[in-house]
């Protein structure tokens, strides 16, 4: 089944996401066994909660509610709600009292990662966020290497401005020049905050 | 129509919410206007991200959606969800660097604030956010007289602790002693992080 939002992105729930990354990576994925990029997040994120590392969650996926039914003695079901593009981005929380903030994406390109993977109101947070001194950044991923880079959002930033005028992706060279290669591994699997450690607590 | 999550707890939809509290109000509010305390705040961030102040959303409702319906032609339609609990907070964001988290209640008591407004993974999450350096309170409202005071969460969290020996609330005279009252205004109506500033930034 097909779904997606009302500007046209699809949306993919996250289990079936799961299912389907596992299939399509089977062949070619070993570092991360074949999640998504959102599951390894997630995980990892769980277990800087468990070692008490950091507070970082995943928001919601934001729903306009139309309509609810409340059938007596179950629980309340809604049935009829719109999705709603989120206006920041995914992930935030605080590490070592300082707040993080990031998105993460993932493309199946092999020499550059396309800018449509963001949308404006998410560009507009980051720059919010940057202007309030918040470590801001994205999870970039090829799937089909199965690489994952920090990029600052600064950078994002700056070629999600020029977009309009030159290309409309990064170049995977330009990632691996202004951003930070994190080694994959199996616990935390994608291990971001000794990244955020070396670049911004230094 | 009554609508109740999984655990019982009632939900009320926004607009209604703003509606009921509207009227239940009209006759003794006048500082904010008969405003729920939701949407005072939901202005209050409007104002500071607007003049550059600071970053805080309110999270989005967490729904487990299990179907989804996509007519032709139109808007992807959740036709079956369930409210989830919430395993944080509802409110964060990044002032100056530094993360904020809070919690934002009212009661109609006039003497206590019934600790039964929160539920445990909340004053779970706020320890994980204290033991980080994230700065973390709540926001407590009197709806009756219309006062909204800021209690940092290590006061909240103790009175958690020990609410299986004692008292289930927290008591008004404590909480104008431990907290802050906040002068209401009407842009922004709650100049929380005045307060803020003024603790956590001295």
């Amino acid at each position: 089944m097909s779904i997606r939002y009302p500007n046209g992105k699809a949306y993919t729930p996250v289990n079936k996401d799961r299912h389907q990354s596992k299939k399509q990576n089977s062949s070619i994925s070993y570092g991360n066994r074949g999640m998504s990029l959102e599951e390894d997040i997630n995980s990892t994120n769980e277990y800087y909660l468990a070692k008490g590392i950091a507070v970082i969650h995943k928001k919601p996926t934001p729903l306009q509610i139309v309509k609810v039914d409340y059938p007596k003695r179950s629980a309340a079901v809604v049935r009829e709600a719109y999705f709603q593009q989120a206006s920041t981005t995914d992930y935030n929380g605080v590490f070592n009292g300082k707040y993080i903030d990031f998105e993460a994406k993932e493309t199946k390109n092999k020499t550059s990662f396309p800018l449509k993977n963001f949308h404006k109101h998410q560009i507009e947070h980051m720059r919010q966020v940057l202007l309030q001194d918040g470590i801001c950044f994205t999870l970039l991923r090829f799937s089909v290497t199965d690489e994952v880079f920090l990029l600052d959002a600064t950078h994002l930033c700056s070629y999600w401005e020029v977009q309009e005028k030159a290309r409309k992706s990064i170049p995977k060279t330009e990632i691996e020049s202004l951003g930070h290669h994190i080694p994959l591994g199996l616990y935390p699997r994608i291990d971001y905050l000794s990244i955020v450690k070396s670049i911004y607590f230094s």
